[in-house]
């Protein structure tokens, strides 16, 4: 059973993302087994040349490696229960968008059933599954992904985020939470020059250059931060500081809120404080 | 005096963005006078070819042209007053990081002294200035703007932002404000998986993927927020809602704070429940 070649493998789940990844499965050749709590849901892929199981352990014991597209962590941990007698010696990915902490609680269940647990992030939307483009990151032991990955590459390339079950969903949060804090940016900023009567689409332009900075220094960012090193770039610690102050009292009436940029302020005056005033703007991650 | 042909014009003040906007006034030929409360700062420009003025009402007088290139607007004022008896007649330009509150009052003071003003708003740094790739807004009566454009053209492309003083301030406080959004989110990404004990720098690529998705997206988000139409784009509100929660909670322990995702997320949740779950994020703006 712990075969990672195997032909066949099991999709739970058949929204919009296990349908995608069921037709992925079934372009590279292997026999797909599918299951969706409403049945009728999974019918279209039945005459794709998917078969339908009736429920979700008849399906998990269809196949080795068995791939989880359910709503959230809860459906994973019904889900996990219901099958709990046929897991033994199968691998259990969940493809699910969620906490750190739950898939940890999710490969706790399905290892105490005998399963292989591997937690799946997907960054992209179903539409890029089964192409280059899809970002998915796996989280947990190391020989389960390898057995596994050739498999799973049929969902797009398949990342390793470390052995830590929650490692594959921080990532994912991570990447979801930058996409939040700059497209929230965007629409603080569409709504500052709509409130002064100017016209957003016209601003639209300057918007994506600006942030394209940001895209710009990413490594350079990210390197500041990994050897400790805070180069002034484009301002110091002083100029933040006075900017900074004016963006808050600016933001202070936003219907989307300030962005908590008084935390940023309050950790740039604490590194003034302390000597940093010529240094650049990731010395607050210090 | 009212002439925009002049071949004279002064800058107050001779900082990193006060010299370069001197020599590349001096590299289309003008006549160019400089004044700096500390005198030496502008010796250096003496050599290539200014003129320096021993007070900031001896520059003033210099020429109907005058820009001010100063840290604040309470160094603005502090030289409005100063130069108050030499104004009459002349274009004050003020080329000043701050709010638009700020922009109104100099605009007030600079205008009962008898002087022509327009507020700038620079979203380069100085090295920009005098290249096509600088951005400059300038907010004024549009008559005053017309005049000058071609002689500020000398410091890169001159936009106009409104007759409203505070409309350079806004657009560039706005500008401002998304960069702080998204260079903070980005920063709060690598803080998520450095705590992670993830290697932020292989995490860069990630993230400057995701920051295009917003870039991508920006024309269409302008235009959703402009004609309120919200159609779900990649996720839904009630999507939203469901990985905002998760992140409010990951971020709790976050030095560098929520992003005020509470914000964001107190508003989804009053669309949804006002019967707006199948729309898409920019309907938090409507």
């Amino acid at each position: 059973m712990r075969n990672g070649d195997s032909s066949a493998v099991t999709v739970l789940g058949t929204g919009a993302i296990g349908s995608q990844a069921a037709r992925a499965f079934l372009a590279v050749g292997l026999e797909v087994t599918v299951w969706n709590r409403t049945a009728a849901r999974a019918a279209s892929l039945v005459d794709e040349g998917a078969v339908r199981a009736g429920t979700a352990a008849e399906a998990t014991a269809s196949s080795p490696l068995v791939v989880a597209c359910l709503t959230d962590y809860p459906a994973v941990t019904a889900t996990l229960w219901e099958t709990r007698d046929v897991l033994r010696g199968r691998t259990f990915v969940a493809l699910v968008t969620g906490s750190p902490e739950e898939a940890r609680a999710a490969a706790e269940q399905a290892t105490a059933a005998g399963a292989d647990y591997l937690d799946g992030g997907l960054q992209s939307g179903p539409e890029a599954i089964g192409t280059d483009t899809a970002t998915i990151f796996y989280s947990g032991p190391a020989e389960v992904f390898d057995r596994h990955r050739g498999t799973l590459a049929a969902l797009g390339p398949a990342r390793f985020a470390g052995t830590e079950p929650g490692a594959a969903a921080l990532r994912d949060l991570a990447l979801f939470g930058l996409w939040y804090d700059a497209q929230l940016g965007y629409l603080r900023a569409l709504e500052t020059v709509r409130a002064a009567g100017a016209d957003v689409e016209a601003f639209a332009p300057m918007a994506a250059a600006q942030l394209g900075h940001v895209v710009a220094d990413a490594e350079n960012t990210a390197r500041e931060v990994a050897t400790r090193a805070f180069p002034r770039g484009p301002a110091d610690l002083g100029e933040h500081e006075s900017v900074l102050t004016k963006l808050v009292e600016l933001r202070s009436d936003l219907r989307l809120g300030t962005g908590d940029l008084e935390t940023a302020l309050r950790l740039v005056r604490n590194r003034i404080a302390r000597g940093g005033g010529n240094e650049g703007l990731t010395a607050i991650l210090d």
